[in-house]
């Protein structure tokens, strides 16, 4: 199977994932349905409208992407028909969120290394485009940024982010893909069973 | 009369209008007058250099429209000097707001179709063109945005911008434009006195 | 000596002292060590960030200058280990962050005059460079940002980026720019010293 459509499924996978997110914090901030579909949007696609906004891939991806578009009003309305079932079901929404950051980290480098900009950048657009989508929910929520103060999240995806940077020199960057997102995911999982933290100021 | 130059008018309206609700909202907070500018600006381009940014029209509109500039310093000084009499004249105040989100909700349309980009991400572009630079204010104030919770906004732009398009297949956008945005002004107005809203989470 | 280079080595001073002013206040909220990282980043390249995407210079500065990475990285764990010694030197801080604005103002008018746009814009480009980092990292804290209630900030920067305006009428712009430059810090210096404030809402 080509490792590009395997990215492609999984891309909208996390971006149904993070809809869902924005629409469960709409939900538990009592906002009204055009509320939760806004910060169904601005999760989904905040990390990568930044990142393309930052390189210049302008009209920004989602713009040329109607699928984007259905996939969140899709999962913001399964969100408001079905709430309680998906907060029950919470562990398959960490699934999804999981695959999320896992997914779009490795997107991210990649369209970093296709503006030609240096690897330790390339590696934040990957790490902004997983975690700035959350951070503008939790900014338009009033609240503070969960990566801020929970268990490791972006360092999860900074290790899969040199993971994939360093198979893509030896091997064809589709399977590094494929390993670095699996990385991520294990990491963030792991790190939630064993609850990992990172050293914090005193 | 020409319909693209009213747009224009309304076009500086609905500019005056978000720069003074943008530095009324910093009276509130007490800052002083510099925050005002911030805030008055914040508010009055917010959206529009989002749309901007997003699509790649840059240099974002702003930038190359002095006037723009001017009218929103003016807004600023006006409400200075004369906010009690502004606060006293609400209405006229609401009428300026709504003006403002009916005009900014069919350019950010106008400018999302001369990129080339498809219908429901146009309207899309609409609404964040009418509705971000109100978030951007509420999100510097820490206060929770607005539009979450307050009675038919974003979705009076919704409406107009779907029979906008839906005119712009049968007629010249002109007249499309000045009949869309009078259905905004009027969905809008009828809400706030009939105190409709939308459906909410449980 | 050349000015330009003396302007690239205030830059990263000033990139320097904001990365530390965006670590402290991530130790303030007792985040994480990335939490600092990404607050670091976010304060000492969101105004030129914002710049750059509305002018339409992208990649933006940073993406391309692996060296504002490495300063801002090293500001941060500096921060992290020595924290207590770094605020116990305050006025050095003060004086960093100080050079900070006074450069990144007169930055940001020559980048605003490089993309052809008028002065009264190109002074605001050159007041968000310098006042917006600090902005987004106050908004991240969930905090009302600073430059709305504190001392003269922002009017620092505007006294002196119409001095380098007018200053480029006579004279080569390297030495308008250290003027300018100076004026900032000068009159940010004074406010501080003497208490200086705006007039307020009533």
């Amino acid at each position: 199977m080509n490792e590009q459509l395997i990215i492609t499924i999984l891309d909208y996978v996390g971006t149904f994932a993070f809809a869902v997110s924005g629409a469960l914090a709409a939900a538990e901030k009592k906002f009204d349905i055009f509320g939760a579909i806004f910060l169904g949007f601005v999760t989904a696609i905040g990390g990568g409208t930044l990142r393309d906004c930052m390189i210049g891939n302008t009209p920004v991806a989602w713009l040329h992407n109607i699928n984007i578009f259905y996939t969140i009003m899709f999962a913001v309305l399964v969100t408001f028909l079905f709430r309680t079932t998906i907060v029950k079901f919470f562990k398959a929404l960490f699934l999804f969120d999981t695959i999320g950051i896992s997914v779009f980290t490795i997107i991210g480098i990649q369209k970093g290394f296709a503006a030609d900009i240096s690897i330790p950048t390339a590696i934040m657009m990957g790490i902004a485009t997983a975690v700035v989508g959350g951070v503008f929910r939790d900014v338009l929520c009033n609240d503070i940024p969960l990566i801020f103060h929970k268990e490791i999240y972006a360092t999860a995806c900074l290790i899969g982010g040199i993971a994939y940077v360093a198979l893509c020199q030896f091997d064809y960057n589709g399977v590094a893909a494929i390993v670095a997102a699996c990385l991520i995911f294990t990491v963030r999982t792991l790190s939630v069973r064993y609850n990992w933290s990172l050293p914090r100021f005193k």
